[in-house]
């Protein structure tokens, strides 16, 4: 049975048999679901046989069935706002897309937590929890268009988790399609829990090769008060990591960001802020304590930093005065994608270890000859190193995909991770045994009791 | 080939192969083995084959090898503090105890992180972080004698885990003996990362049936500043559960205990502490915020206990004055095992079905005859309701068993958990399936998975 054979009989079957959301065929349609932001110069992407919209549980249970039944490959698919590949279509697969799937089930405020839909856009589901006087904690950077359903997928990260983490601690309970079609729930609705392994953590993270979410309860939190910020400017990179150490070790600010000069830099051309870019790094750091309080808790953070060998450290308690402190940060990403091409990276080292990190980082940058600004998640030790290069010309381009390689083998050398928070996709898969060791072959084992046949997203994630 | 050939083949083994620890075949010390701390009336005990106690991860290796070459099944066990049997010995089983690995293996302050032997003690990691002027958070109220290892098992929660969370949410990696005897790494070092599945959340919690961790790397956390306390009455179980309500969806206390009247009035009659026995039910809150910010926390949260109706509503910052506010809800279970033998159940519900459940537990306790005094983490919906009874009256035991099963069921039926933080052991197996419905055959597969021979704990947990 040859590949086009299959997806002809997986059309026939979606046409024909139970619904399956609405069918894409469309070879123009098709094309805009084979990628996601990945760049496109370091991972591949087919193109599918056929996309899926279902909007509801049995329609995805149907879908999968019919996948199953043909051995074709499903890539499930949120936002397509992933950062690895983790979205990229397989040829000849059928992309199962949880864009109608945008419900919020149920908001109960008296239990702090609501049940969604995958597709819901985090930001929707922002907006619901603060009309029940609530908050919903994970603030991956693609909050205004990224899924909640792509969020579990990648177990994505955010500004204020250094406070509040990460998708999965915010996670009670899934509804999940396995790979024979059964619908299953995992979880839980009470805050705590043991019965059971801890299935749910297990699919967040899984990058879509475990099953499709097709539920979510999420835990919900007391809105946070009022926030005041602090923004410092560091003479050198050991300092600025002193004061990030300090910082962790004595305080819990609800952000803790830096960007470095060449972000600095980058940032003053394309929007300028007057920022001093000569220093070698910018601290951002912000409490949520509320009023006065709030206040105290980034003075405090700003008398260490002075302490650290801060040349300027400026606190407020003003909303609209932290923003404009907190913009530049803000600006980090597209100013150096506005120097051009760019190859964004994501890696994690223990906190002790973001001084050697930014060291490594000038290091590579001018082994190879290349510019990277590096910005990121101080707090958590998770950055992301940002090469910019001339897509047009070779020699820039191999020297881009070299030093994007020496990035993560440095954070690896480094005790830490080769993707702190956007996955492994395709875009890490070479170097994730590098970190996964042994154990790689443990994930493998728990893939296949999952999902046999290998149905779901293969050649990603694991 | 019969158990006991199997368990003489593998006491030779023990005896002339690769050092395994030391190897105890006392019967009188194997005794002291059989059991942990889970009511012996509702759980079985077997007698062990052999007991031994590596001091390393080799040795851990080289007893689980023996034990899988002659499919003698391994108990791993802690300081054998756990509620729910878990630990029990199966007859013919190897006992895998590791009360000798208790070394802290790093302490990196500037990483904010310790690697420990699993036979550490709570505490004792508790000091080692303090010495660094850090802080471990779970806390258990068994955290002055139960290890790491077994708080890991069961993902222990605690008082204070409704502000820093569970012992998963401390875990960052695990180094594990797997049933093939292979010793693999999950997880990470780095405070984030999403590379491969999330095995450590999936060890955590599993009861020692998945794999015996050999050591863990713990998240610390900076120190909670001081704290102020509060101590509320309520007239009815309906008031204090709005007091509840409120405070969780506004604030974010760091201790928020409840306990009923039962339990108020078992307290005074061992230790009076001149509580006021006719009221409902008492409420203690904390805030660790520090000085005056921790007393304006908690003042704010009695001001919520008197709109909702509390009699009485005492606040203080003084660390001793707390701790005598404090010091009723230490004594609620002491005082409950003083009336009698007691079935100390560990039931979660949603934040909103506390009221509910509350009511539901009076309702309980009058339909089956029974003493039942309630108390436990009302700000995560975790309480004990601990059945007193007497058991030398098989009447007494036997009502004792049904009201401990409707308790489980009323927890279910408000969409609940069966174990909050106990684990499943063999307390509970009973009750999983209908906590887990189509899942259940969801944790067996990872069970077969990774534990294909079931030799890890059979007959628990899952």
């Amino acid at each position: 049975m040859t590949a086009a054979t299959a997806a002809d009989r997986l059309l026939d079957d979606l046409a024909s048999g139970p619904p399956a959301g609405d069918l894409v065929t469309d070879p123009e349609v098709l094309a805009s679901y084979r990628r996601d932001q990945a760049a496109p110069a370091l991972v591949p992407a087919g193109m599918p046989a056929a996309v899926v919209r279902p909007r509801t549980t049995e329609e995805v249970q149907a879908a999968v069935r019919a996948a199953a039944r043909h051995q074709v490959p499903v890539v499930p698919r949120g936002a397509g706002s992933g950062l690895s590949g983790g979205a990229n279509a397989i040829d000849g697969c059928l992309v199962v897309s949880l864009e109608r799937m945008t419900d919020v089930v149920e908001l109960d405020g008296a239990s702090l937590l609501a049940t969604v839909q995958p597709g819901l856009v985090n930001l929707n589901l922002r907006e619901a929890a603060e009309r029940e006087g609530l908050f919903y904690a994970p603030d991956p950077a693609s909050y205004e268009f990224s899924t909640i359903g792509g969020n579990i997928a990648t177990n994505a990260g955010g500004l204020c988790c250094v406070k509040y983490g990460v998708t999965r601690d915010a996670l009670l309970g899934l509804e999940v399609v396995l790979a024979d079609g059964r619908a299953v729930r995992v979880g839980r609705r009470a805050r705590k829990g043991v019965a059971g392994y801890d299935l749910a953590s297990l699919f967040c993270g899984s990058e879509g090769t475990l099953g499709i979410v097709t539920q979510a309860t999420v835990r919900l939190i007391p809105p946070p008060r009022s926030s005041a910020t602090l923004a410092a400017s560091f003479p050198t990179l050991g300092s600025a990591g002193a004061a990030i150490a300090k910082i962790s070790r004595n305080a819990t600010p609800s952000v803790l960001e830096l960007m470095d000069r060449t972000t600095i830099q980058a940032v003053e051309r394309m929007a300028p802020q007057e920022l001093d870019d000569t220093v070698a790094a910018l601290l951002f750091a912000r409490s949520d304590l509320g009023g006065a309080a709030a206040l105290r808790a980034v003075d405090e953070m700003a008398r260490w930093c002075e302490e650290a060998g801060a040349t300027l450290a400026l606190t407020t308690d003003e909303e609209a005065e932290g923003r404009m402190l907190m913009a530049a940060r803000r600006l980090a990403y597209p100013a150096l994608e506005h120097q051009g091409a760019t190859l964004l990276d994501d890696v994690g080292v223990p906190l002790g270890q973001i001084p050697a990190l930014l060291d490594g980082i000038e290091r590579i940058a001018g082994e190879h000859g290349v510019t990277i600004g590096t910005f990121g998640h101080a707090g958590d030790g998770n950055m992301h190193p940002t090469i910019v290069f001339d897509h047009r010309d070779p020699d820039s381009v191999a020297r881009a995909r070299a030093a994007f390689a020496a990035l993560v083998r440095l954070a690896l050398d480094l005790g830490g991770t080769v993707t702190g928070e956007h996955g492994v996709g395709l875009l890490k898969r070479g170097f994730l045994d590098g970190e996964l060791g042994e154990a790689a072959e443990l994930n493998h084992a728990v893939k296949r009791a999952l999902d046999p046949h290998g149905l779901f997203n293969p050649g990603k994630g694991i």
